[in-house]
C-alpha cells in the first residue's frame, strides 16, 4: 500500500472536514483506496489553536509546506487567488503533485498552472472545485474522454439554487429566501459571489476548457445573477410550464466555443428543472452517447473534503490526470453572440392600446411572440395598484435585440417598474 | 503518445459500433485521451465479410486472441458467460489487460476473474457493463472512494424502464409497449432477460461488490421482473403519487448487505421517478455526501462503445484501476428480509363486507393499512363486469407476510384475477 504525506494548507470549513476525515477514515481509505493518506504538516497561519485536533505538525508560515521534505502533496484550500497561486507554483516548483477545491485561482490562473504541472511532471487534481462531492471533473474528463462533447448545461452554485427553490416552493421573496440561505449557512454573510453569478461562472470556465478544450478564459464568460428573479417571475413561469434555475451553459458550434451563466427558464420536462434545495447537477450532451446527467451536493464542508481524498486516491495509484490539453482549431467567444427564446415580464398599466404598443416594440425588431399572457384580475398573480402583469414568449433573439426591447418597453409611459428580461434554456 | 494494440472479439452490435468509432475518432482520442488506439486483431467467428470494414487482421478462432503477440489489450464483446471468461482467463494468463461490457460473465465469475488478474498484474476495465454510457462504475469505485455507501437504488434496465414508461405515457398495455421496444430495437426477440430482471439483478450484483465489498454473488440477488405491471397498476399508483420503476437496490445495515430488483412504486418527488424512455439512473447514497445521481442512456451501440474506450484511454494511462476488495466485515445476506410498505390491487365484486374481510387479513397479520382506495364507479380506472379495484398502501412488512397475505387474498370469493402486489421504494 502506498503512502502519501499530505501538507495541507487553509483550515477553514473544507480544510477542517478534511482533517477530521483523514484521521476518522484512515481504515476505509485503505481498504477502498489502498492508500496510506499521512497528515505530514498542517499550513495555518492562526497557529495550531484553531485546529480541531492537536498531534500535529504546524507551520504558521503555509509557503514552507511547498518546501517541506516530509511533504508529497499539497492540498490547497485557502482560496482566494494570488497567494493560493503562489503557494501551488512553490510545490509544483518542489515537485510536489497539487490538489486544490480553488476555482477562482483555476478559472484565473489555469493555463500557467497546468502548463507548469505538465513541464515538472506532477499532477494537479481539481475535482472539488465543481460541484463539490458530485464527481463531474472525473466524469468529463475521464468517463466522456471518448465522447466530443457538444454542450453542457449545469446547475453550480447551490446558494442560488437554494434561493430559486426556496421562493418557489414557500412563495416568499428573494430576500426572505436569502435570509433562510444564511441561517442554514448555505449562502455566506456576504453572498455576492454567488448571488451574482461569479461563482458559477469560474465553474462554467473550468467545465468549459475540459469539455471543449479551449484555454481557461474566464473573461470570456458572459454572466448574470439571480437577483433580479421575483417571487412573481416564478410563478408566472410555472404557469407556462417552467422553473427559473440559474443556468451555467458551454456549448461548441463550428468550433466556437460560448459559456453563458444566466437564470433562465427551463422547461418542467427537463430533469434540470427538478433539482432542488441546494442541489446541483449538470447535464452533459456528447455526440454518441447523447445526454448525462450528474447530480449531487454541490459544496458543504465534507462532500467537498471526500472530492479532495477521490483526487489523492488517484494520486496514489499513480493515475495520471489528462491535463486539459488544447484544440487549437476551438476558439473561445469572449462576446455573447448567442440566440436564445426569451421570457419578458412586464407590470403595465391596464388602459386601451398597451399591448398594441408593446406588441409593435417586438414587431420592430422582427421578433415574433410565441406567447403573450394578460393577466386579469381574476388571477391571484397580479393586482398591483391597478396594474396588471404582461408575460411575453418570444421566439429567438440575440443579446442586443433584447436589451434594446428592454429599454424600449421600460420608457413606455404605461411600463411600471423594471422589465423582466430572463432567457429560455433551450437544448438540442 | 501511447499506443494500444487492440485485440477485439465479438462484432456484434457493440463490437461494430467499437471498430468504427476507432476508425473515425482516432484524432479525438488522440487529442483526449492521450493515446494511439490500434486495431490489431479481431475475433470474428463469422468471418471478415460480416465485418464493417475490411482491412483488419481476423481471426476466426477468436482464442488466439488472447494469444497473439501484437494485442496489448482483449476487449470481450462476445457475450454469454462460459466462452467469454474462457477468453478473458486466457488473455490475462498471456498477461493482456482485458476490457470487458459483459455483465452476466462478471456476476457469475467476478471473484476468480479479479483475483487472477490481481495475480497477474493485468487490468480489467468493466465500465459498459452497468449502464452504458453512463460511468457509475467509475463513479462508484473512483469519485466516491472517500465515502461509506450506504446504499444505492438504480434504474439499470432501459427495456424496462421504456416498457413501464411507454404504457404510463401512452396508456397502452405491456404487450403493446414490449412491441413498441422491440420495434425500435429496445427489445430483443426474445426479451426474457430484460423483462423479468435478470439482467438488471446481474448489473445490482456487480454494483454491490464495488458498493459494499462483498464477493459477487449473483445467487444472493433478489429480484423480480416487470411482467406483472398492469396498466391500471401505473394509474393507480399516478393517483396516489407515485410511479413503478424496475428498482434495483443494495443496502448496507449492520454490515449485512441485500440486494434487490423489483418493480416498486417510486414517489414521485424523487429524481428516479423522472427517468423516462430507456435511460438508466443511478442514485448513491453515501456518508458524509448524501446522495448523488447518475443519469444517461444505459444501452445502445455506441453509448457502449464509448464506454470501452474511456477503459482503453484509463488503461493507456496507467491509471490502475482498484480491483474490487473484499472486506471481510461485510456479509451477503442470500435471503430477503427486507420489510418494505407495499402496495396492493385487487379486482373485487363489489359486496357488502368485502372491505371487511380484506381488511381483516391484513389485521391477522398484524399490518397496518396506511391507505385504502375503492374507486366508485364515477371513476374512469375501474368497472370492470362489476368488479371494483381496490388499492392499499399498507405499512412495513416483509416478504413472507407479503406472499402470506397475498395468498389469503387471492382465495377470497369475491375476490377476480391474481392480487397484484408491489414494494413501495423507501430510502433513508
Amino acid at each position: 500500500m502506498k503512502t502519501l504525506r499530505l501538507g495541507i494548507c487553509g483550515t477553514g470549513n473544507v480544510g477542517k472536514a478534511l482533517l477530521v476525515s483523514l484521521r476518522d477514515s484512515k481504515e476505509l481509505f485503505e481498504i477502498q483506496g489502498n492508500v496510506n493518506l499521512e497528515i505530514s504538516m498542517v499550513g495555518v497561519r492562526k497557529g495550531k489553536s484553531s485546529l480541531p485536533f492537536q498531534e500535529l505538525r504546524v507551520s504558521e508560515d503555509i509557503m514552507q509546506v511547498a518546501l517541506d521534505d516530509a511533504v508529497d502533496v499539497v492540498v490547497e484550500l485557502i482560496g482566494g487567488t494570488e497567494t493560493a497561486y503562489e503557494l501551488i507554483q512553490k510545490a509544483i516548483e518542489n515537485g510536489k503533485d497539487v490538489v486544490t477545491a480553488n476555482k477562482a485561482m483555476i478559472s484565473k490562473y489555469g493555463n500557467e498552472l497546468f502548463q507548469k504541472a505538465k513541464d515538472k511532471g506532477v499532477q494537479v487534481g481539481f475535482e472539488a472545485s465543481v460541484a463539490g462531492g458530485t464527481p463531474v471533473i472525473k466524469a468529463l474528463r475521464e468517463g466522456l474522454v471518448a465522447n466530443k462533447i457538444l454542450w453542457f448545461a449545469g446547475i453550480l452554485n447551490g446558494t442560488s439554487n437554494y434561493i430559486l427553490s426556496y421562493m418557489s416552493s414557500s412563495e416568499v421573496t428573494f430576500e426572505e429566501a436569502l435570509k433562510s440561505a444564511q441561517s442554514l449557512g448555505l449562502a455566506e454573510a456576504d453572498p455576492t459571489l454567488d448571488i451574482d453569478g461569479t461563482d458559477a461562472a469560474q465553474k462554467a470556465s473550468i467545465l468549459a476548457s475540459l469539455a471543449f478544450h479551449v484555454p481557461f478564459n474566464f473573461a470570456s464568460v458572459n454572466y448574470e445573477g439571480i437577483q433580479n428573479v421575483a417571487l412573481k417571475d416564478l410563478r408566472c413561469a410555472q404557469e407556462l410550464g417552467y422553473s427559473i434555475k440559474h443556468i451555467a451553459l458551454g456549448k461548441i458550434i463550428d468550433e466556437k466555443v460560448s459559456i453563458n451563466a444566466h437564470p433562465m427558464l427551463v422547461s418542467n420536462e427537463s430533469i434540470l428543472s427538478k433539482v432542488g434545495q441546494e442541489m446541483n447537477a449538470l447535464e452533459v450532451y456528447a455526440e454518441d452517447v447523447g445526454s448525462t446527467v450528474y447530480y449531487g451536493p454541490g459544496a458543504g464542508p465534507t462532500p467537498t473534503a471526500t472530492a479532495v481524498i477521490a483526487d489523492l486516491v488517484d494520486i496514489a495509484k499513480g493515475a495520471l490526470f489528462n491535463v486539459p490539453e488544447v484544440n487549437n482549431k476551438n476558439s473561445l467567444l469572449t462576446k455573447p453572440t448567442e440566440s436564445t427564446a426569451r421570457y419578458f415580464r412586464m407590470e403595465v398599466s391596464n388602459e386601451p392600446g398597451v399591448i398594441a404598443k408593446i406588441s409593435a416594440i417586438f414587431a420592430r425588431k422582427q421578433i415574433s411572440i410565441d406567447t403573450l399572457i394578460q393577466h386579469d384580475s381574476k388571477s391571484e398573480i397580479i393586482i398591483n395598484n391597478g396594474l396588471v402583469s404582461v408575460v411575453i414568449i418570444t421566439g429567438s433573439m440575440d443579446d442586443v435585440s433584447s436589451v434594446e426591447i428592454s429599454s424600449a418597453l421600460d420608457k413606455m409611459e404605461e411600463v411600471h417598474h423594471n422589465v423582466k428580461n430572463f432567457r429560455i434554456l433551450s437544448l438540442l
